[in-house]
């Protein structure tokens, strides 16, 4: 095992911590204290319980508060049992702003640190880790497209994990198994802690019309009432659609990827919406360059759904979600964010989930999504499953 | 689908709510407004999008704020956008303090709830939901006891899914596997945004002394740096314990239960630190009545291992836990908690579970992990699993 506090390469991490560093100067923020396990692992390469500090002085090395795991070894690093240890290890006299992730932290935790940080001024630096973290390095991009790859084996193998009679759930089982061997971490980053998904989310007929709590693009009633999105039981018969949007964490970075099966012939409406789907996707790649902003990509989208007569199931027919696209990597809901009144301008190095769905009632969820790095060309797409409607 | 805001008995909605009014009263907090997915689960039963707000006052009704899903009916319950459309909901005359959830919710979502708010004084409500959560009803117990016996059920299934040769990977895949397909909801719903595991913690062999930076009993090093708990590859070879500790939500409640395999014969000090663990319980289950401290559970834990010579192996070798025992129910950490500066006295109706474990250096992680219902007569056990190490 490698203990350094640190497992990405040198390069990587100066690379990583100037992106923070430069966007921290620009919003006057002198200190940031890092305690989540997804912006750690960004400022690491690893996840462990304490904070990362850092100066928006370039020339004041990082520093690595760690109460969990023992035997952790590198330069910067300092073990501490509580945030009030913080304080004396620091240059605080280089300190009048401190960055606290007001965004994801807990009230209480922020209040305990504004404590300790007493006669600073606390800033929210949650805006600062979102935007670096939403432009990926290139080694970031190389975990992604792996991702993408082992992603698009594991989609390949659906239809053979198949068989008639199966349940909704039965069928989601044997995918999620066939992911996990193939190397699935299963765990599912998420902002928020109203999000929650287990692993996947496969939608067969008419409980792609149930609608969710959470903020997803499809819903679905769920097996129990404590966990109300996806599979409930449905059992898989001629005349439905099946939606698979499974879990694709196989680096610590998620590609997003939904295809849809059949059992037997659908509708014509069905195809159709399915096929609108994909032609959003090839103008969204046409369309998707560093500039252009994310707002203008969603309306280009229901535009195009408007114009093919599909708007009333359009992203979900009794409860419509209000995006059709998100930002993915440590987290499955980075930016930029494609929705309404989003304010995200798309970047070279942006890496996006685009999913333009239908639920056609009588039928079921349609529809594909792919995850894509944003390019000077457009966008360059990681998922590689075949885009039609397998029949099982 | 029973379109109800709330899914629970009348009378048992009434009873829920009752409790957390009198402990608001207590402590004088006028008016509670509660967004964690996990609380109003427990207030209405199911998970939506939105709040529950609560009066002190019993003779004022419970409100419902739903922002999703759409198609919600019932009593009290109000469709709004945002949190800014509630106060005019509400009877804010009666309203001098609002309970707000300080130790789950973001700092930036309390801020806007607290200018929401202005002029009401606003307090951290977490405390009287942790409380209130932790004493179980009869209702609640039945679920708890459901998901006991299919707990049980799964584990007396694994050793038909070892083959020779596997990893503790491929191991944990079918566990899982299993587990799913006699309804395990997958979800492991955990308080606190720092603590991640997906499914189920196998630790084979000498991974079970590789730290992690979670605060679970036992730790391991994982499948990547991403994710630092738990299996990370290692083959099943004669002479290594097999720990498994696997996620028991069949019901939204979860009971957690640890049972050790081994391949071939173990060492004797393995055995031993077993069968200590064991006694460990035993004498637990006599002592954990109504009333008795629960850091008196933990150092008497303490002192048996002690006694029995297995202080440097007891809850952990190179990194050690911090706890013998925690609550359980909608989530995996609730209380009260089994640990040398805990202020927590049992109750009946307290659920618990207790997990004396032991790292032995060369063999692996023994020891079991039961839950229990705090009862007059003692603890009454919930996972019944066979107790003794069981050769694959």
């Amino acid at each position: 095992m490698n203990n350094n506090v640190t497992l990405l390469p040198e390069e990587e991490i100066v690379l990583r911590h100037g992106k923070v560093k430069a966007l921290m100067k620009c919003q006057g923020i002198d200190f940031a204290l890092i305690a989540d396990n997804a912006t750690i692992y960004y400022l690491t390469g690893r996840v462990y319980a304490g904070f990362v500090g850092l100066y928006a002085d370039e020339n004041i090395p990082v520093q690595y508060f760690v109460r969990r795991p023992v035997g952790l070894t590198g330069e910067g690093l300092t073990y501490i049992r509580k945030p009030e240890d913080i304080p004396a290890l620091l240059l605080t006299d280089k300190i009048e702003s401190v960055g606290l992730e007001f965004d994801c932290q807990a009230y209480s935790s922020c209040l305990r640190l504004m404590k300790v940080f007493a006669g600073k001024n606390p800033v929210n630096v949650s805006g600062v880790i979102r935007k670096v973290r939403s432009v990926k390095t290139a080694f970031e991009l190389g975990l992604l497209r792996r991702s993408g790859i082992i992603h698009t084996n594991v989609y390949e193998r659906i239809p053979s994990l198949y068989q008639d009679g199966m349940t909704d759930l039965e069928f989601q089982i044997e995918i999620e198994r066939e992911s996990r061997l193939k190397g699935c971490l299963g765990q599912f980053r998420i902002s928020g802690g109203s999000m929650e998904l287990f692993m996947a989310n496969i939608l067969v007929g008419d409980n792609a019309d149930n609608p969710t709590p959470y903020d997803f693009a499809m819903g679905g009633a769920g097996q129990d009432p404590s966990l109300p999105v996806g599979a409930n039981g449905t059992v898989l018969k001629p005349g439905v659609s099946v939606m698979v949007d499974c879990n694709g964490n196989y680096t610590g970075y998620m590609t997003d990827m939904t295809r849809v099966f059949s059992i037997g012939k659908l509708t014509d409406l069905a195809y159709k919406a399915h096929e609108c789907s994909i032609h959003i996707c090839r103008v969204l790649e046409e369309q998707g360059k560093p500039g252009i902003e994310a707002k203008e990509l969603y309306n280009k989208a229901v535009e195009i759904a408007e114009a093919s007569g599909l708007s009333d199931y359009f992203m979900g027919h009794k409860q419509k979600a209000g995006f059709v696209g998100h930002g993915i990597g440590i987290e499955i809901n980075e930016g930029p964010v494609l929705a309404p009144r989003s304010k995200d301008v798309l970047e070279s190095g942006n890496v996006i989930a685009i999913e333009p769905k239908f639920v056609i009632p009588g039928v079921g969820a349609v529809g594909i999504e792919n995850s894509y790095v944003v390019s000077e060309d457009g966008l360059v797409r990681l998922t590689h499953a075949p885009e039609e409607i397998i029949c099982l």
